[in-house]
């Protein structure tokens, strides 16, 4: 039974023109003029976009000891709301170190529960050969090419820089490209202490013991371990200047370097940290924090500069009560906050509406770019022929406001709460499926989304080898006469 | 009559892919696998490009009291040989100062010689109401949307800043997209007659009379009106850091601002000017000139990072008997070089073919990018169903020698003679036509390109409007009683 | 008969130590322990610094239709009682354009009227021989060795491009360091127009027509003439990072570029333009106008790094009835605001008790840098056997509050007004006689002033020229055989 | 019995003048015209400066397995030879651990060797409550204000991040300053394994390991730290714009960042490293490598804008034998090259003689600025009253060719061979004694010289102290009603 998308404004990160989309079983069959189908989805006086991809959740991830209340049920029905289509959620190994089992588990949780398309990105968080064995059946055959480091949280996920090395090194081998969470774990941890020893408990501790220097380090350290290693690089939650102006010197040395920053350090700030309230700034706990106004406008700048590509969420949703495990000490509270379900719609009211994105930017930094970056285009982030049917009717006309009682969260705030939303899917695709109508009683449809493979050796990275493999250091030639005996 | 090509690779800005492209007529009709057509045209092992834009020459231009040797014909015929489509000359108002009769005569002497599309920037050399009318025809009835300003050619086509602005303002409110050329032709002026006074007569003169920071200067003086009058700005032939670093500044600001190196100055480098035979440096005069290593890197690099968009040519062909009006004094030496034949070879050999540019890259930066700037896309610039079939089959394995005995230009030399090209097109399609077939003595056919109209208010010349508009400075209300007499 | 100031702590731009100073007439004879004199001033508890020297004044001058307030009598009493013993006001030619008639003008005006030692700064506001040879004599006869240009003004005091390169050019083979005011005047005069067209006519407007951007682009501009030309440069009133900015990459480069902040820019911000009464609002009408936070935290730092190097006032006060001009049109506002008095204690409160500035800087950038680049050191500047006896005993223990009504500024309000000072000068001594005494009612001595003669040719620029001059370009020499001959 | 150096040019940091300097024991007495002493040293035609003081020399250093050969004897009669005064050796803990049993042996080592006086850093290498401790001693009892901290030579003298946190912070509350040698140890070692592998064994491997990336990164992450400790930083041996720009962002950032050139970077590149002869190239290995030209510019530019502060040699001599330790692996040769005697003459040649420099600039980085640096100015590193007679009268007319033959160096070689020198001591004065006189055969007086004690609490220190404390994070204070339970 195929549909057809009719008398919407298709907007691609490239254009917008007018046109009718024919989607035949998951895919799309057809673009164009006065097309037919068995059913007809009316996207008049909206927009016709590609499905959102978030590259940066974590459902039911084991962190700080609590597990993030959000499920993949909760969070693919949140996105699919909010018209994202796929999110990329990072799978962390377990006790057992194990990259492959720990895929395992992550497809036994997620499996009969994703609403929407799911990949994983895979977590390096030690060192080992079977590490390095595991990291190429992990490209290869289970379809992940894409391997996230910490360099914060000292003591649990954080590894070193010769760890980092060798991984990054690992990647270049395997056309993979390695993800950075970019913080100075020790002195991160340093910073806590001190603070915890002046007294500073509260949320404001936390924004005080991550200042921006100190993601603009970790930033900087990744980019020249990449540069050094001869991959790519993608910096997660690029949340200040000082990071972001490492990705740009970076860029301008010819270094293939992204950069992510996530809706909310586009949409709010520092302050959040000092509201009275202990649950209030609690629930605005995550690394890195909120910044300054200076810092969001340079997000913003940079989104439309093309220096930084993506805009993601770091979903990772704990309830007031996990919140609470740190009443006595900021550095307990369980980092993250939500946003899957508004992501979208903020970035086209604080951005497109005031006019810093265009439609289309809107567009690449909401699925186009990533699904490049993630070697998944035009299956996914396009409106193209023969790629999935990941479509969003996106409508302007439908304004509301952030509420947790109408949120699809399961958590019991939102950090977006009372801001006024200046667009909405009228209809979210998947695949060809309806999964979300707006004002028509949805419901989740637990375990109809699917895992994508993605493949290695995205275009950057084969540029970025041949490069490496030309400007390589060659050896001097010298005569054995002028080189004298040892000692 | 349809035609097939068939068995490409197709490479766009976004992606390349395996797909047959099926022409009806001037257009693309299908793209997809095992297409039939009435004529097939083979791309097995090669690609298939979209048909290059150069959007920078002068063709049969007056200048510097001669005319450029390069006709219409012999421009468009060299630059389908060489896998370009369109090309986009420089309109030069005439005594009268009128830009539409100006059009006109550009119209007249193209026409009837045009083997491949093309279209005008207009020149804004003055300023009076007559022209504050005209531009609005210009854009409304003529579909130019772009108009050129000169901050250099001091007594002939330089302007002032307040012209500038004005100029800027009156495209701000049409929707349309102020060039520059960006040296600051006082100090050019200077410079030129203290080098002349020191018996620096040779072309090294030139070099040295326009350094960088000459056209830095210029560059971040442009920005800041454009900024000032609301409009986005493209700045020409950017041949060195200090321009590229003016327009990065920029960028970041979130200012909407271009850049377009040439193919020789990604390839040339200064010391062309310091060779020993007047001739050969001669036939290198161009403005900017070429420039050090260290300035082509940042070029290179900025193609990368996406804070330079399009390679042109700045075609301006002179021969040797016209270079040599300036024997005694290099300011009188007619500025300009070749290049339309070459460009997507040189630059894919020395970008594709060395890792510093990904093929898609290589796309965006000889078609796409420009053809988005100009509000045609995907008219021209892609290969979309529905839009010209302006389409290259590039062949990697046809390597050539660049030679003036076998060039389609008129003049009589090549400023890349000897240099190994590593990829040619096999065939070249305008609208439908093969214009150019490799190994097949194609011959020119003159009247057969058309002037496109390009329609005004690209996307993100409208974002940047909504921007503006809303951060406008308001006026404070002052309580009269707070509000003194005058005196 | 000699005078000891006793049981200070001398502060140089270098270092702090406990020592007397002996003082012979006009100079200083001894400095050392246990010193003796005819007359003991007692500096216990206190700092002993050189009498600051403020660069830019303007008094008495005529400007906008009408002559600054302040007088030399009492703009140098001002002074006095601040802390500084010299100021350098800005020599302005008059209708025949002579440079040494302005000269003796401004001779007439201050002679009998000084209280402190002064200098001039000769404005070039014009282009012609008779002024390229009237330079020669201000620097050699005159004992001038700066001149001011004005990019802004358009119409008034505003030069073009070229006329600064000639000028710049003439200063290079005097050993003359020219300043510019940097703000690009055909732009301002734009921007006037269009928000006074919008109905904007109050101070804000001030601020709107003059933004961070217009300076920056001046500055740049300035600094790259500067450069072809051929010698250093000094930048006044530096106010915002785009301005600074271009001083660092300058200076990143080798160039010589100086940049003076003024102590109105460093303390108070763009939002007393909005202000809701009128007269408050226009008392603070300056060009350029006061910027956001982040200037100025810009150039705190500057101030440390070393990238600014003087803090000056552009002191020119015009009275409330004069600012009523421009009651209907913000551009009619007399251009001014005070600060000669408030300038040292303002510094001192904000920076050095801060922690932003050491004592030293604050000795530096109040006179030791700005006598250097004059190439007075140390002469003024310092505290050095042989030097002029311009010194300040600096008392951290004397607190007040600025008030309009304590002033000695002749004018009827101060921008500073309410402020706390958290030093003064408990004696300031110029060439060696108390010109004030805290508490003790000191009195105007007008006339007691000297002007101060100042020789060209200052260290950095030797230094500029032998390096200008090892690497001017070099002509290409060619074989005739080589040259064809011309057409 | 007085000594008088009449009739030469002084030249300090500041200015330039003619005045004699009387002598009396160790200090000078007196500075003006017409002095008369018991002695008189000619000074005519020549500059009278204070003598170099080089911060950072390693004699007799136990490293890689060998020890330095270069003498505390012959190389402070080297430095003396050159003009240099004094010099700061780093004081490496032993197997112990213990700082104040490393000074005790540095002293042993030293004490009867010196003819020139000295000073040590000391250096961190790991962290201790001991060390904590003995940090204290070290500055209050040894007089020893600079801590050293290894970022490199992982497995042996590297430290981790928290380490340096830890230290930093100390270093902060004792008002010492961190010194830092900026490479990232792990990714150096990895590179070393990476290119050993690779076959590439030679010196060129020492480059090619070191890239100036890897630098930069460690400078960054280094100033970082700095700032979130509260202290000052100096970064010795800057090698590269990229190290040189993390200091310039630092202290446009208002941080108080040193940086220290070596005059080996200024003036060779790394094509010594290519050079055919393998003890050649050899010779040259020390860390960082040279760089390229590019890089060089960049650090002479710093020089004169200020962003570098010290020119230093970091002095580490071993002998050709020595040197083919590493015969058949780069990472084998020790580290290290002479220059302590030709520090002052080629920066002399290279910087002041092309107007580079002015003189005034190179007293101030040959010995001005580390002795404020250092708190010892102007005992040291300055001409005044009442300071150490440390006079040098430098003799521009002296030209002389660096050759291994004629220097007092103990090594077989000399990396500046074969150079001219356009400027020499004609006398070097230490407290008082001539130790070097040229033509005179001079000889080391071993054991005349002194350790010079450093107070702690630079002025920059007290200055950041402050603004720190003024701005450090407050505490939100939270109404216990707002603050729910814990779980
Ligand atoms: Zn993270
Ligand atoms: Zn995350
Ligand atoms: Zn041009
Ligand atoms: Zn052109
Ligand atoms: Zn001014
Ligand atoms: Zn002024
Ligand atoms: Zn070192
Ligand atoms: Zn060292």
């Amino acid at each position: 039974m195929s549909k057809v998308i009719k008398n919407g404004t298709i907007v691609t990160a490239d254009r917008q023109w007018k046109a009718d989309v024919l989607i035949e079983g998951e895919h799309i069959a057809e673009i164009g003029e006065n097309l037919t189908g068995d059913e007809v989805i009316d996207a008049s006086d909206a927009y016709v976009i590609p499905g959102g991809i978030d590259p940066h959740t974590h459902l039911e991830m084991p962190f700080m000891g609590t597990t993030a209340a959000e499920t993949f049920e909760s969070g693919t029905f949140a996105a699919a709301a909010g018209g994202t289509t796929m999110l990329v959620d990072f799978c962390l190994p377990g006790e057992d170190g194990s990259l492959l089992n720990a895929i395992d588990d992550w497809d036994r949780k997620s499996k009969d529960q994703i609403c929407t398309d799911i990949s994983y990105h895979m977590a390096i968080t030690g060192w080992s050969e079977s590490i390095f064995d595991e990291m190429q059946k992990v490209v290869q055959e289970r379809g992940i090419n894409t391997f996230k480091h910490f360099m914060a949280y000292k003591g649990a996920l954080m590894i070193e820089d010769d760890e980092m090395f060798a991984s990054f090194k690992r990647c270049a081998e395997l056309g993979a490209l390695p993800l950075v969470h970019a913080e100075n774990g020790d002195i991160v941890q340093e910073l806590q202490q001190k603070y915890l020893a002046e007294g500073i408990t509260g949320p404001e501790g936390h924004a005080y013991s991550r200042p921006p220097e100190v993601e603009g380090e970790a930033a900087n350290r990744a980019i020249m371990i990449a540069d050094a290693a001869g991959c790519p690089l993608y910096i997660v939650h690029v949340s200040c200047e000082q990071a972001h102006e490492a990705i740009r010197r970076a860029r301008q040395k010819g270094m293939r370097v992204y950069g992510e920053p996530l809706i909310q350090h586009l949409t709010l700030d520092e302050s959040e940290y000092f509201n009275k309230d202990w649950q209030y700034a609690a629930r605005r706990v995550m690394s890195p924090p909120f910044r300054s106004k200076d810092h969001q406008n340079g997000l913003w700048n940079g989104l439309a500069a093309g220096s930084l590509q993506v805009v993601a969420t770091d979903h990772a949703a704990f309830t007031d009560e996990q919140k609470r495990m740190g009443v006595d000490n900021f550095a307990m509270i369980p980092n993250g906050t939500g946003g899957l379900e508004e992501r979208m719609a903020m970035l086209w009211t604080k951005g497109v509406e005031t006019g810093r994105l265009t439609p289309e930017e809107f567009v690449a930094v909401t699925s186009t770019n990533i699904a490049k970056i993630l070697n998944i285009y035009p299956m996914k982030g396009g409106i193209a022929v023969g790629g999935h049917a990941d479509v969003v009717v996106w409508d302007p006309s439908i304004h509301r406001t952030v509420s947790v009682a109408t949120q699809k969260s399961i958590i019991d705030y939102n950090v977006f709460e009372g801001m006024e939303l200046k667009a909405a899917p009228r209809f979210t695709l998947s695949r060809g499926d309806v999964i979300w109508a707006h004002g028509q009683n949805s419901q989740p449809q637990p375990g109809r989304g699917k895992f994508i493979k993605r493949p290695p050796n995205a275009s950057a990275a084969k540029a970025l080898s041949k490069w490496k493999a030309l400007n390589t250091p060659r050896k001097i030639e010298r005569d054995p006469l002028n080189i004298p005996a040892g000692i």
